[in-house]
């Protein structure tokens, strides 16, 4: 049924040679290619191992390691590994420490315990990056790198103290030139809070209420661009020594301290690490509770995985070099795939059988080149020891394993996601919108997962990408909770909606001006005349509050009305002190909605959708449909079977429409 | 029906003219005075504009300011700007920053960023609070003055170091005299806490398990003393400079750490800020919960709000100055009267139409001489963005301002709120209850709180008054929950029983000496023998754990039981290990109530009030009954309209009884 | 009925003749002898007292304390009183005080607030140990010591910086010899962690994420050592200078934070402090929830209470002297009893009628010859306002010395408790189950609970002992949660189950090595040989996700399944990702289950006891047998009368069963 030799999904694993003994390299290099494994990641967090004592490099050990790989016909990806000091240079240099957001020194001990404004450290991530990019860069069995792991882990994206501190007066400076900038950007008059010098300047920690939102904003930004100057000293480093080998970075779920945009700039292709079920336990779908999180807990909710696939495949506007070198597919990887128990969230369940191969499926089929599981053993010793692997602590296959081995990826060719539609992100709104929610109840992923689990309810395949991308092409816009709103900006999308694409906006869009306030023309500054409409007034809802929205909806935690100013109405309030007032508006092309309600939102996005001309489904709770390189994948992430078209799905099954599936018996 | 020229309630609103561009200055200050203000209190945080620099001022921009406001006719109350201190002079002194229950230095960045124990701090307060007095002491324009800003808000009632831990030795010293003294007070023998010299003492922070609660209670009246000194030295320069102008201080809903009355002394009248939305977030009415916190939603509950009024009436034994100068009306003002949403609760709900024009009205009939909305114009900027304010972001009118211009203050003349009943309030107690509540499911404000909505579902007017206030005139004095006891406050409650008034004391009363232990003698100890009986056991109860009460009542919570010393049994316990033991009991016109029961306590305070010959009304849930200058208003804080004495009141509206109201169609 | 020469429990209480007037003591201890107490405790925080000043030692208030006692014919018990170092010894030496696990140094202000590790306080501990022993060593009225009080309490076990981080390094060099060991033991090369250098290494506090467990494992022995070394100096001053006099100490509930059998060591019978109403706050017993806690409200839970008696029976392998001298009963003691409502939980109830004799006749029917009330008289200063005592804050007698005056102990001969059964416990399995729970439900005492709880409703007597200890004798053992398992510890076991005895073993038994991490050849490790399993897979379970059990029963909270090496299926999972797998094993006399489910362990273990030829009951819900010295205690903790066999036991009452009570009417 499928091309054996067309290009299609590779899979791979993430490995730690240097926590097993030597004698079973060869053995587990073999293991797992008769897997069905393409690539190794390996050498993530080996630094005391690469450099044990100050300058003194070994690497016989990895030398042996990367031949057994390169011997059982394996390719390898590199880690720089700098998220993981040793203790020689932190207790030599106690300055590299982050400080968190209490204001205490981040201890060594565990991982990323950097601050990343540290001249010093800042020196010795190149230094090792070189070194081991000389060693290695060349080798032939090294087909890419990784820098660094998971930046933003644990709460690391930002240092409230130390290096970061020092740095960030300066960042001001060349972002603000004057104090009188800077303190009418942030409205530092409001509490006397208006800056006389620069070296007055501090992180937005510790202040006796909540500090300025501007502030934090800004400390947001600067903390972002650290992390994108880090990041880019080693890819030069790693350019120049490895010369056509790819190199990314593997991001992770939901990950909201720095603009991912920015910090992927440079790189060829992202990769993100897919935990499903612990992910579960931390980022519930909207609309939901623990009813919900028991049905899913053995496979995951397929709207928050495949939310996050489709935000790194549209996390770069145009990828480099692929994954097999310049000419090769060059999708996004999920660089660390669940394949067994997490031991990170506080209920760490067993995956049902097949979620493994589901999840695979589902990661190519929204444009994932390569699949690569964590990890081939589980660990017998540390933090992770809980961690299940593809092998078992005993060195046995684990279930796992047996799914990957059974997985054919032949019918699972590289190509393009097919998207019309195009959610659009932005990490700055993020921000401004959790630091001041109003609303406890909501969030800025909430609000947003809201309109894409919406989306693809009704079948539709949405491309995650930022607010400032180019839009020419899409068919529908869906901005949800874009609260910053630039002149720029609104051009842009103006500009979208006259070459004919719709555009549907949820509440609090435009709601902000670059500096964090409020626009003082009011929502929707430069925004308003495509929408046709002003702010109102905004309506924060405790549990239980519900307003009435004509057409049979309710609106929950958030309701904001409009004034027309050249759209019309669709909804109004019915009920409570916005009764009468707009909660929907629709001027040509631009659909603005006020009100917070799942319902709502998928009734007026159906239409939106459906003027637009694209085929809607009304997929039964649990089933997906997404659509790839010419083929279509039915899933059902529920434990029973469902019919789709014809066809029928077990539980926690794939097949691919219209053909017989190639995984299902 | 009234007449205009009779003194009647004034209107304001809390204005900031460094927030918006200098060209719509003069056309707000018309607004404002369009809409039927009279007054605008400026300047409140606006110390970076006053003084840009150290010691170079600038009040070229504050006197244009102020003739906006005088051309348009209203009057200003100007602030002390000392709630925050501006950033050269932080980072010249840090030693001016308050340290948090955490021993942590509390940062700049926000507000109220000093400790009031600062020497040098205490001298910039008196050189601006002069600098600014001296510039417009006698301007014509202006009414009086607040100092600083709600003292104690954001937890800065006490520093927990530095300079206030430098000087609470001394002022033991001057409190206790001698070493021994103050170690018999505490009763340091319990852990060998004794102290052989001054130095040794230090704030009750981070002590290895809970401090000693005398040594809390004394910090509480230290940095209480503080907070009353800091204030004088302003208030001296004030008078000083301003002869004729009142003199205020804006104080805040059921704010706990320093004596009020103590703090208030030597001010004019008071004010306090009124957020009703935002206070039943924080501060649920007894016997409630999930569920009243939804019906009262967009209204708030109306005792919290007027048990604050309440107590703020009473909160100053005999007023000074007026809102206009001597002899004119001199009552308490709301001076932040919330009128649209706030921003600062988990979540902030529109009010409710008809809610601002309630609020004003029942601040009114409490006893309020002048209301003053907070804000004129919403903030665009920094952290009070997301706040309402009588105009929106875009400088057009919210609903607030439509409700406030149709006020008719007329018929709200000032004059006496006729109490019979007084309710006795005490800080020490409040501290002592909280310190060790023994029943985490009661506080010193909700059994309070207890007392008071009993009382006033039963129509009566009450004072909430010192429980050291002359008594002099009460039919009823109700002490809820004053549970420190000394032989002075003894002696004059047993006066005033003994001049006839009636008594009615609630669990816990006189269990502490002044030192803040139990008394040699137990429970009553000085108090014994005026309600003649002796405390036998206290029992704290979990929730869903009740107890009997012989009439078919049920304590939860909290039940002690007496052993009978003159007094006779009115209720006894029927269930649990108390069961006969006795639950309430009465001597004379003394009675004695030790379960925690809300029905209980509603029944016995029935009986007292009706035997010392008030009359009572049994007033519908949510319905409300205020009197003041011979006026009854009557107030429906329901959604839903209610019948009372024959009148209609629709869904929050208000009415005067009797007469058909001035602000109704 | 019983013979009163005979060896009985003896009762007696704490007293604290410091706190109340000297003109007290003479008559106080007169009404000790008369309610039939025989000891007191005293002089347990006195050391402000005994040393005003560095140096100046004042004997002279406690000889005649010690004299009053003596001469009312009481044994007195003296502490070392140093678990309150004074305020001048601190303020001299501040590196006594200890640091909390947020890198916080403790603050002087209550109690223990030292640093076991400090040299300067380890000086001063034996310095006022030796001068009060060298007093009263002698004395004909001491019958023994208590050192210092509740070791461990208020999170004591650990200082996290100061002195203990100091000595941290050389206890590990000691252990380890070299680095490499270490960081082959604890697996530091999972992160780039090892260390190159001792100083490197710092307390496991304040990392990025969090620290490596075998780490914390570490920081917990090395803690638990300083504890026994603190101890075993002041062992050796009170031997040299107090000879036939015991030395004990008074441990705690439940406490966690060191190995109890290491610190034991040395002592002559261990004491403990039972709380029963408090320990129902913070321990509640397994598969219950808030409905239990209304249950046992006033009067704790029978298992919670019996198993911390089992487990202090079980401390020490053989004591010594006797609490009056050698060949004396050396049992352990309730220091420390309840006998009224306590202050320190959120909820502190009065406990029901009868509880102070329940809790009296219990302790002894479990093994304790002294039963001693906390406290004599309430406090009527500081911390402990709100604690009752035998006395009421007035000087009059309280319910508890009514139960007290009339508890006949001639009855409660001293005596062996017949247990064929051994539980067997472990603090170091404990530390690492708790440090990586992976499934929140549970915790080591949670697991421990339900087998011990399942034991005694089957109405089986339990030794609770050492994994360690000799296990010749028992009929069955049971290891609820030992999961670190050592080669010698499985051939311990190996040889009982040789001898005959049956062995179960619960969830995660062998999980771990002794270095903390998982063995390398997988559960069970080195006891895989005896119980003929390997583990195969481990489901952690939110709450509400559950897993069928063959025989009708349902895992909740943990699973895992087991491959069979010589072992026989006994039950096997029906649903979920494990369905079919292996759930409860057995292999000759040895069961494995691998399910939490409490009616599982239940079933399994009725199987097991009753091949073992014990007698089993079936008691209803509140209904307690114990047996010691032939006779049987049955207890009825319920509200309700209940009858067993053949006889009517009241609402929280006792009696011996055949005979008729002598406490009861």
């Amino acid at each position: 049924m499928s091309d054996p030799s067309a290009p299609h999904l590779l899979l791979g694993c993430c490995d730690y040679p240097e926590h097993v003994p030597e004698t079973l390299w060869a053995s587990y290099a073999q293991r797992q290619r008769a897997a069905g494994l393409s690539f190794s990641r390996i050498a993530e967090f080996a630094w005391s191992r690469m450099e044990p004592r100050p300058g003194e490099y070994d690497w016989a050990w990895l030398d042996r390691a990367v031949e057994a790989y390169h011997a059982a016909g394996l390719r390898v990806v590199l880690c720089t590994p700098t998220a993981t000091p040793p203790a020689w240079l932190i207790r030599a240099h106690p300055e590299i420490l982050a400080y968190d957001d209490q204001g205490r020194m981040r201890e060594f001990g565990s991982r990323r315990h950097y601050d990343f404004a540290s001249p010093v450290y800042r020196a010795h991530s190149q230094r090792i990056t070189r070194a081991l990019a000389e060693r290695y860069g060349k080798h032939p069995a090294v087909a890419g790198w990784q820098t660094d792991n998971e930046f933003g882990c644990h709460g690391t994206s930002r240092s409230y103290g130390g290096a970061s501190a020092a740095a960030f007066p300066g960042w001001l400076r060349a972002r603000y030139g004057t104090l009188d900038a800077l303190n009418g950007a942030w409205g530092n008059v409001f509490w006397s809070m208006e800056y006389s010098d620069w070296s007055q300047i501090r992180p937005p920690i510790l202040t006796v209420t909540e500090p300025n939102p501007a502030h934090v904003l800004d400390y947001a930004r600067f903390s972002s661009d650290l992390i994108r100057d880090f990041q880019a000293e080693q890819v030069a480093v790693l350019r120049e020594c490895s010369p056509g080998r790819f190199v990314t970075h593997n991001f992770m779920i939901f990950e909201s301290g720095f603009d991912h945009y920015r910090v992927a700039e440079g790189l060829d292709f992202v990769t993100w690490d897919n935990y499903p079920l612990g992910m579960l336990e931390f980022f519930a779908p909207p609309g939901t509770g623990e009813a919900l999180k028991l049905r899913y807990a053995g496979t995951g909710h397929p709207d928050l995985i495949s939310f996050n696939h489709d935000l790194y495949r549209g996390l770069l506007a145009s990828p480099g070099l692929g994954r097999e070198g310049p000419g090769t597919p060059n999708g996004f990887w999920v660089m660390e795939q669940q394949c067994g128990p997490v031991n990170w969230a506080p209920y760490n369940p067993v995956p049902e059988l097949g979620a493994v191969a589901l999840w695979t499926a589902q990661a190519w089929a929204h444009g994932a080149d390569v699949v690569s599981y964590f990890r081939w053993r589980a660990a017998t010793m540390a933090q992770e020891v809980m961690h299940s692997g593809l092998l078992r602590h005993d060195g046995e296959p684990d279930q796992g394993l047996a799914e990957v081995a059974a997985f054919d990826p032949a019918p699972c060719r590289t190509g393009e996601v097919p998207a019309r539609v195009a959610l659009l992100h932005d990490y700055e709104s993020l921000w401004l919108y959790d630091v001041q929610r109003h609303s406890a109840s909501l969030s800025y992923w909430t609000q947003v997962l809201t309109f894409y689990s919406a989306l693809r309810s009704l079948g539709i395949d949405v491309d995650v990408i930022s607010a400032d991308r180019d839009l020419s092409g899409y068919a529908v816009i869906v901005a949800p909770a874009v609260t910053l709103m630039t002149p720029e900006r609104a051009a842009r999308w103006a500009q979208a909606v006259e070459a004919g694409a719709r555009l549907m906006c949820g509440p609090r869009t435009a709601f902000r001006a670059p500096g964090g306030g409020a626009w003082e023309s009011g929502q929707f500054g430069p925004l308003q005349a495509l929408v046709g409409v002003k702010l109102r007034r905004y309506d924060s809802l405790r549990p239980g509050l519900t307003r009435q929205v004509s057409g049979g909806f309710e609106a929950e935690a958030w309701a904001e009305s409009y004034e027309l100013h050249g759209a019309e109405v669709q909804h109004t309030y019915e009920s409570g002190p916005l009764s009468g007032q707009v909660a929907v508006t629709r001027r040509g092309g631009v659909t603005v909605i006020g009100a917070y309600s799942p319902a709502l939102v998928r009734h007026v996005l159906h239409s939106v959708l459906q003027e637009a001309g694209l085929d809607l489904l009304d997929l039964p709770e649990g089933v997906r449909v997404s659509r790839r390189a010419g083929q279509t994948l039915v899933q059902n992430w529920t434990q029973d079977t469902v019919t789709w078209a014809g066809q029928a799905v077990g539980p926690v099954q794939f097949l691919f429409q219209g053909a017989r599936a190639d995984n299902l018996g």
